[in-house]
């Protein structure tokens, strides 16, 4: 269902579960950014009237979910600062075709995979999480996270025909393997 | 309460009213690009949990309206495309100073000076109107312009004290005034 090539390593969940603050404050900077994708997509292609309002969707709920993770950033305590993201983002921007309409079809699933693999991780945090108050709320998220994984699919046939969008799905879903089985030190949601 | 320095001209009214089509559909970019200002400010300030939690708040009720907006000129079978924007926005996006904190300010006080202008206009469109669909639509969303208005102009208080912004907003509202009492030839919500 979620297009992903590799599951998340162990070693991963080993390591971002004892610093759940750090996590967690860089899920709050995903949220906004996946929020600013969104919007993005909304400016580029505003004249697609059922993209541009699957995006405005899209941004609300993760504003929502922004707010969510602040809450509880806030309620712990923990000090809400910015945070050195990950390269996973960038690394996977990069691989977008600069010449249109390849460009909306990588942006829309780049969009896609970046969502499965939260998607995937929330459920991994979900299941094995002791914290259960992070474990029910990471749960709580799993769903929309699929739900947008397939609108960003879904509107990629805007650009292109269907066989031509599960092609390039394939190849990007094997940069995305690539780049998490590499990985990155840091306690990143998508290091 | 809208700290403006000039009412809107009576000639501008005479021009919107017979091109209510053009007019909406700059309406529906409009609200598209003040989600897109307030995500910005999100973004470049979001180390600040106040403002953070304001512009979470703004971007949302700007997609909301933007998606009533589209859906009024769907309603109409009116066409649904981009449209070439005023040079308002872009005029008062240069008086922005580049140094912070007087850039942050600034940001929130133009931010502030536009978002009274459709309020303003909005109660023009309300009360004037003969198409009464649309009067009451623009009326219904009086009241969240001021709302914006004021949350801004309080938000720039995070970056300077309160009678630096009161003469800052003075300076821009007059020079806001100056490019309204100017005018463009197109009918736009600003021109």
């Amino acid at each position: 269902m979620l297009n992903l090539h590799t599951p998340t390593p162990d070693h991963w969940f080993d390591k971002v579960k004892s610093n759940l603050e750090e996590l967690l404050l860089d899920h709050a900077h995903c949220e906004k950014k996946a929020a600013g994708v969104a919007m993005n997509l909304l400016f580029a292609y505003v004249e697609h009237p059922d993209l541009a309002r699957a995006m405005t969707g899209i941004v609300r709920e993760e504003l929502e979910h922004f707010e969510m993770v602040m809450d509880r950033i806030q309620k712990r305590g923990w000090s809400w600062r910015k945070l050195r993201p990950s390269r996973y983002g960038e690394r996977l921007h990069a691989l977008i075709r600069r010449e249109e309409p390849g460009r909306a079809v990588d942006r829309m699933l780049v969009a896609a995979l970046i969502e499965a693999r939260s998607c995937e991780r929330f459920g991994m945090l979900r299941d094995r999480l002791e914290d259960r108050d992070l474990a029910d709320f990471f749960g709580s998220l799993y769903e929309s996270e699929a739900r947008h994984h397939g609108s960003y699919v879904h509107l990629a046939q805007l650009f292109a025909p269907r066989e031509e969008v599960r092609a390039r799905l394939a190849e990007l879903a094997e940069a995305e393997s690539a780049i998490i089985l590499e990985g990155e030190p840091m306690a990143r949601m998508h290091a």
